[in-house]
């Protein structure tokens, strides 16, 4: 059975992205992260996701993030609020934490050398996002090329690692779609960058704008806007 | 001042690294990790060599990487003893940690780009060395590439993030010898992949033998041969 590793953050696009990859055949290796992210309550939804998928191989790693900082979701930084879509692309956030998406796939690629994955899964998008520059196609392609010559399964051609991005040019509504087809159940999902101490989503920083963007496209309400804690 | 980060893992390679980086004119930011590494010792002698050479900013992060397994440092494989220098390029040994130079080089990429550092060094050394792959010049020539599109800084122009690994076509002896006239004290440094409890080097892991050969080409005894706790 071929197997992967999904990054799973617990959100929309992490979400569909491992029912994408299960959907595909794979035997999946969820990978999540408690980073020092103010929006911890993220880990109990990957847990809640991972379950209802039936993914048995599900790790959450520790790393110290919150020393190196930067960011407003890492360290004591004002996540902004009410910002327009269209702001969103055009400069990068205070929410933008440094070099994330390099130490996640760093850590992806190192499991899935580990249990013979060739294949890493990211929900990575490059339309209804922030504007990260780690969640852009060329930026995931260096990433491939550069973990090939990293390891050695890659030296040694026993195997030839892809990072796939499934999502990379769907929009949020596209997303949401897609995860209902594969059942995924997005009341499970957390998506707020800044949630009250019972996990509640704040409604008004990026990640919940795109949310609710994503549900009207999708033209349903949004089964997690009462949320569970 | 230009700013760098460095590296640190507390032995000969690191050290000297960090000299030489202090010797260009950098402030550096020196940079560990506790990794799951049996020879935790080795972060005794980074603080040590840290101090040694005034460096004032040097930060230790915790990432969980013995949950991930698959070598002989962080895991229950033994490490192999006695191996001949020729034989230590032909196979990639269990000592290999997958994915750890890429993981190492993501935390330095996101705390350079934090404090406004546009240089990366690493001790990292393509002629005596266990054959990792995350140690030859094509990789860290993948990673710098990987780096620039991976984040703010790179992406907006701000930084130009440079990989630099002096001592890639050195030998042990050249290293040993570049130390010493920068004034590394080796006394402080640490090799050996698998201490006793109290920290003494075994002798005859790949490490140590490099290590040994090291200081037979730079005709000296190795001032740490008896090893400090």
């Amino acid at each position: 059975m071929k197997r992967c590793v999904v990054l799973l953050s617990g959100g929309i696009d992490s979400s569909t992205t491992l029912a994408i990859a299960r959907s595909e055949g794979y035997e999946v290796y969820a990978l999540s992260f408690r980073y020092g992210q103010r929006h911890v309550v993220e880990l109990k939804r990957a847990e809640d996701i991972a379950r209802s998928m039936c993914i048995i191989h599900h790790t959450v790693l520790d790393i110290d993030m919150g020393q190196i900082g930067g960011s407003a979701l890492t360290s004591n930084i004002d996540v902004p609020k009410g910002r327009a879509i269209s702001e969103m692309n055009k400069e990068i956030p205070v929410t933008y934490v440094p070099a994330r998406n390099t130490i996640f796939l760093s850590f992806a690629l190192a499991l899935a050398e580990v249990v013979d994955a060739d294949t890493i899964f990211i929900g990575a998008n490059a339309l209804d996002y922030s504007g990260y520059p780690d969640c852009r196609p060329e930026y995931l392609s260096a990433f491939e090329s550069m973990a090939n010559l990293a390891t050695k399964a890659g030296v040694s051609g026993k195997a030839r690692f892809k990072i796939v991005a499934p999502l990379i040019n769907l929009t949020k509504g596209d997303i949401i779609k897609k995860g209902l087809e594969l059942g995924v159940d997005f009341s499970l999902t957390h998506s707020c960058y800044d949630p009250d101490p019972e996990g509640r989503a704040c409604m008004r920083c990026d990640s919940c704008i795109l949310r609710k963007k994503g549900f009207h496209e999708a033209g349903m309400t949004d089964p997690a806007s009462v949320v569970k804690i």
